[in-house]
């Protein structure tokens, strides 16, 4: 019902990481200016930093084609940047209205891709990131630090584009969350059905490597690490639990042995790697990673591949499941833009309060 | 990041219907004032218009406890108000803020529920629903009566409380629909079901009856009707299709037979009543309701019960799966606080414009 509004706004933005999440949003820039202005607003990128090609600032637009086209191993010095990252330099002078930070994670410190968001957040810029690693170790920290008026989004730190975060915001607003669950590492579903097929673990592992799927060292994926810091972020933003991921009580599916396999699939049951958070009688809240033996009428049980899904239980609905993908470049870049938008549309109440 | 505001907003409501679902939005009025001050809003009733218990107008709220404590069979004249309906004239009188539908539907004209709306919205009131008799029939017209500072909702529609349409207005703008896809009557679920179970399909409505599952009439579920309003909504309000409920193509689950069912779980299929729109490459939009035997790497196939599941397919993300409850009175009642809540966020941004 709100009245149609003729100018389109124009924000620029800082890339924080040129790999292929951040490359993804810049061929969108490049490829489909009118899904943005029919949205309202264009997207023009006035600074990349990247800790392999160095750093570009442009007041007036960077040539994203250009830089998108320089072979592997050549920095942006070719395109008259620096070959030095410098991004905390570069996000400072870059001026820019947001920061899309979409580095690697670093589950232990979160660094560098914190001090990137801080640094963003003290400059006076909304954030949007697609890194779980700040947002589950240092997620409190971060909020508090954006001014009122900014605002510093997620939404690709879970489920990569499936949008989670914004379905509990903006749709399940008053309602009681007691309880998430959901499936959430790709590897994990791959591996255990490959072990269902009748493969080792190894060879799964291995197997999964092969097709991309499992990173060179995939031990995040099968400790049950990297389900952690995803369980850790659901459990404050979605239940404001305030944990830390060490107090996640975790486990991987390194433990399960192909007997257990069979043994599972003798009652039509199948193993998942299940994250969980509940909100006890007393209030307080606890989170597990683990794999579990499904049965046959377990929302989740065909959840497989890629696909990942979260179960969100709340007082007024039963369990509410959303599952889409939970990973792939296009879909993590949607989840930058579905954040731009929630910007974009509280930018618009603010300009009017 | 908006800044809090103290003011309670009260929005007065007129109750078009006194059934489950409005009695049980009542419940949550009556039992649960904090929900809706959390949100920024009280919410009083001034007027109900029943077509078996009459009509009540009180400017200064309505004794829900004591309309609620009627014996059946009683009217509102027991409270003050009249034995007779009369919804226009209350509608008209009420000079409410909300109008809150929530009568029987028919399936055929939208009548008396369509008449509704249109005096409500004429009147210049926001207008709620969670029938979708009137939005399949006559969505398009009923939208266009709404003024530009109006909201016309209706959640409920199609999945009672699980928040497809809000989810797909809040969190997927950005995106393109290029399929939509549901399981979408829980009759039909449980009925096949026991097929499976090995019972005919007499036996089974019997139970579903027996239940409260099904209708005294349960040929709407059966026969794919009713889930043809659902997909004619879902075809107009998500693909801006213009169809009509006859232009889906609609085969019920009446025609499947034991030896279906049997030769299906020879595979590990299982069948069930799938609703479908899709975009053509030529950009015209067709819908089916139909039954089809879904193979067990379908995200669908463990729906059941009285749950419901839609896919929606973009051009960004693939399928995006939202599963929930398809029923229940306090489920659709969260529909109509989810559409009360969109109408405050709207308020508030038009307040500031």
């Amino acid at each position: 019902v709100l009245a149609e509004e003729d100018d389109v706004k124009t924000y620029d933005l800082v890339l924080i990481g040129f790999g292929v999440v951040n490359r993804a949003l810049a061929r969108l820039i490049i490829e489909e200016p009118d899904r943005f202005r029919s949205l309202g607003f264009e997207l023009r990128v006035t600074a990349i930093a990247d800790l392999a090609m160095g750093s570009t600032i442009s007041p007036t637009g960077i040539d994203l084609a250009a830089a998108m086209a320089l072979p592997r191993g050549l920095t942006f010095e070719e395109i008259g940047g620096s070959s030095a990252a410098r991004t905390e330099d570069v996000i400072r002078s870059a001026k820019a209205d947001i920061a899309v930070e979409a580095t690697f994670t670093n589950g232990v410190t979160g660094e560098p891709a914190a001090s990137h968001v801080r640094w963003a957040l003290d400059a006076g810029m909304h954030v949007v990131t697609t890194n779980k690693g700040p947002i589950a170790l240092h997620g409190a920290e971060l909020r508090a630090r954006a001014s009122a008026d900014r605002c510093f989004l997620f939404e690709g730190s879970v489920l990569s584009g499936t949008p989670l975060l914004g379905l509990v915001r903006d749709t399940l607003a008053g309602t009681q969350i007691t309880a998430v669950r959901g499936v959430l590492n790709g590897t994990s579903n791959f591996v255990l059905e490959r072990m269902e097929a009748g493969e080792r673990l190894e060879q799964s592992v291995a197997e999964a490597q092969a097709r991309g799927y499992a990173e060179a060292d995939p031990s995040a994926d099968l400790n049950g690490s990297d389900v952690r810091l995803k369980v850790t972020i659901l459990a404050n933003e979605l239940m404001n639990a305030g944990l830390t991921p060490d107090q996640v009580t975790t486990t991987g599916i390194e433990s399960i042995s192909a007997s257990d396999i069979i043994a599972a699939a003798r009652d039509r049951r199948r193993w998942k790697l299940i994250g969980e958070v509940h909100r006890e009688v007393d209030g307080t809240v606890t989170a597990s990673v683990q794999p579990v033996a499904l049965d046959t009428d377990d929302p989740l049980i065909g959840i497989s591949g890629a696909t990942n899904a979260v179960s969100v239980t709340t007082d007024l609905l039963g369990p509410v499941t959303i599952t889409g993908p939970g990973a792939g470049a296009t879909e993590t870049a949607f989840a930058l833009l579905a954040d731009i938008i929630t910007i974009h549309s509280q930018s618009k109440d603010l300009s009017r309060a």
